[in-house]
């Protein structure tokens, strides 16, 4: 058979880790893919040292690549969304497939992208935008396809997870780990996208639709980041027999689809609270299999290589047979249900609270007025000793599950206490049940 | 696009759960498919009450539906060898594409199943014969097919994980807990399979084949079973900061391929000591990914179902374009390498030693000399008070690395010690690096 000739758009850390794998492992891909996958033409404006190009025709215009009428598969590594974007669609129009790790754009324009791919006959290949190395797009889409899925539940920014581990094993606070996170490389200079939880949404967003059947739909999810939590709000969580995780969840409920990014408390015992450091995880339970879970690295040069040339390869052994590839978001587009993503004020989970209060005799009866009149159970409740030189405590609760919009009324009321002394710190609690 | 039709044949556990999952799911799975995907045909002697076949036209005869002209996926869920073996090779002479769950059958017959089917040009699928509903196929096949794998480690039998994990944690002896799980149903009245280890060596070596680009050999692995390991055994393990476990390992040395099921002594801060019970679990560690966990469940009626499923929705894609799968074995038979599986006794590894002796001065240094002798360093030493009214004690050794074939010639000498009163308990440690 001839050879598949790849064009690499972007050659920075995932570029150049995909054309070194490329470069490096190009006989057992041969062998495994029972053609040639040659690098035809790479586009970098500033190269990159560890790539040796020597071999390989190099340009500074992208676009280039999109209009070589030699190349079956661009890929796009070149992050960002307008110009990606731009490049994604004209190598579509151009008949080309497309590998991309760029989960911002999919998760925010994938519905015009895959449409077009669908107009065009090409394949649109995605592996490397959720969780890096791990083949969870490969698993959710093709492994568990005879399954009805529940719920998932995912570590899936790296950053967030090596804080919230630092801060829990080292009882350092978030802004610390955070700058350290930054020195090593882990974080970038603006860690907006991945502590705020922009970036796991975007992740989510496209596990979601794909679990679902349902459009992405970035938009409508709910997203909170961790920089509220604090060392002691890890310590308590462990006391209670939790540990806090940065969790993008969805779920499958009557009322509609929950898709959310927030911290959250889950039991120590279970395995996902015990993917530690930069480590992701995945999650899935299902009608058929019960539940599966996915460890691997979701970040760095060549673990997001082995996902973008995995999809390289699956077009490979499809390029002449793109309909026999699974649907891009796994289901029929005919067949996606527009089903209502439920707000978030209208999710029932368990919560946990922390609550600074003047420490005298009635602050707790206090508060347990309060949530009594909201009918939220307590199901454990600590206060912790005032520290010295200070009349000051932590109470900390939790409760049974309830709606987030009669918690959010009782903590408004429970703030306007008067031996309340600062704002209530809310997490909540996902039982992965 | 017209419907496929698929035969199942065997409608036992995974039989009458195939049959549940494609009927419950029908509507998604062709939504996932493109396609219908109809149950054409059910052979079956006994039936299953848990399913409704009132509206499937069922047979007493396998063979009817490997000569249905009608039927596009004939599915083979009655295990054993002969029969089975006959099934699906009269069914690949007839032009069906195949899926099994049927390990052995695969381990020990896949290279001459293969081979036909590649002559036939039609797929045999496999899936469910490892790891249960644990995509681990698809993941080494495709997920990481731009890897060049450096070695894989698995849980991979549930009976023997729930066996050892009891034993652990409860410090009940292997007969015991060995009857329990055959009163639960995660043991057979024969348990041998299980418990010696068989049953994970044929899904050991699947897994590296697809792994290492080697025919299947499973003639040349090595098994040893769990029934020699004490609960004395797991609480020193723990002592020392391991766990014990029944692992199937494959890894690619310059020597060979090895490839061995055995207990084996993994660091306790590895996520996989974590996996508990019958779930079952596999390490995957390559080139460019690093590594990767998957964890699930290893069996059962549905979770096995759903891995069938998955291979009768990538065949019914791909009914019409065969040659765009993935080769069964992951490389093209004219790349396999006959690369040589490594004796057992060429392996190297740290051992962990108990050695039951007689507890008097000197007997420290009479075990240390031998050890010396063969050039065996000690990493970890601890000797363990006699019981009362007992001049024996336990004396436990973690050694460094060392080959196997030095290392039963030190236990020989050993055990021939004056001081020493019954065989040398030898497990081997693998550090998972």
């Amino acid at each position: 058979m001839k050879p598949v000739k790849v064009g690499i758009c972007g050659l920075g850390t995932v570029g150049g880790g995909t054309f070194n794998v490329l470069t490096r492992n190009t006989d057992s891909i041969t062998a495994r893919t029972g053609r040639q996958v040659i690098i035809e033409q790479v586009a970098t404006r500033r190269g990159n040292p560890a790539c040796d190009t020597s071999q390989t025709p190099v340009t500074t215009d992208i676009f280039d690549v999109a209009q070589n009428p030699d190349i079956d598969i661009l890929v796009e590594l070149i992050g960002g969304y307008d110009v990606a974007k731009d490049l994604i669609l004209t190598a579509i129009n151009n008949g080309k497939h497309v590998v991309t790790a760029n989960k911002a754009l999919i998760a925010e324009h994938g519905n015009e992208i895959f449409k077009a791919a669908r107009e065009n006959n090409v394949i649109v290949a995605y592996e490397a935008a959720v969780a890096g190395g791990i083949p969870v797009i490969k698993t959710l889409r093709e492994g568990l396809a005879a399954n009805d899925i529940n719920w998932l539940a995912g570590i899936i920014n790296g950053t967030g997870n090596f804080i919230l581990t630092e801060m829990g094993d080292k009882n350092r606070p978030f802004e610390d780990v955070l700058q350290e996170a930054q020195e090593l490389g882990y974080a970038e200079a603006d860690p907006t996208f991945d502590v705020e939880g922009i970036d796991a949404c975007h992740k989510l967003t496209i596990m979601a639709s794909i679990a679902f059947g349902i459009p992405l739909q970035f938009n409508k999810a709910f997203t909170e980041g961790i920089s509220q939590v604090t060392p002691g709000d890890i310590q308590y969580a462990e006391d209670f027999g939790y540990r806090i995780k940065h969790l993008g969840i969805s779920r499958k409920t009557e009322q509609g689809i929950e898709l959310r990014v927030h911290p959250a408390l889950i039991p120590a015992d279970r395995p996902m609270a015990n993917i530690n450091g930069v480590l992701n995880s995945v999650v899935i339970n299902a009608d058929a299999i019960g539940e599966t879970m996915l460890v691997g690295p979701g970040a760095g040069s060549e673990p997001t290589a082995s996902s973008v040339v995995a999809d390289i390869i699956d077009i490979a052994r499809n390029l002449e047979t793109p309909a026999s590839m699974p649907f891009p978001l796994g289901f029929h587009s005919d067949s996606m249900q527009p089903t209502e993503v439920l707000s978030v004020d209208d999710v029932e989970c368990p919560y946990y609270l922390r609550i600074h209060v003047d420490d005298h005799p009635g602050v707790i009866r206090a508060l347990s007025s309060v949530l009594d009149e909201y009918n939220i159970n307590i199901s454990a409740l600590t206060q912790k000793a005032a520290r010295e030189h200070d009349r000051h405590a932590d109470v900390v609760i939790l409760t049974e599950t309830v709606k987030e919009a009669v918690m959010k009324q009782a903590v408004k009321k429970i703030e306007a206490l008067e031996e309340v002394q600062s704002r209530v710190a809310l997490i909540r609690v996902e039982a992965m049940a």
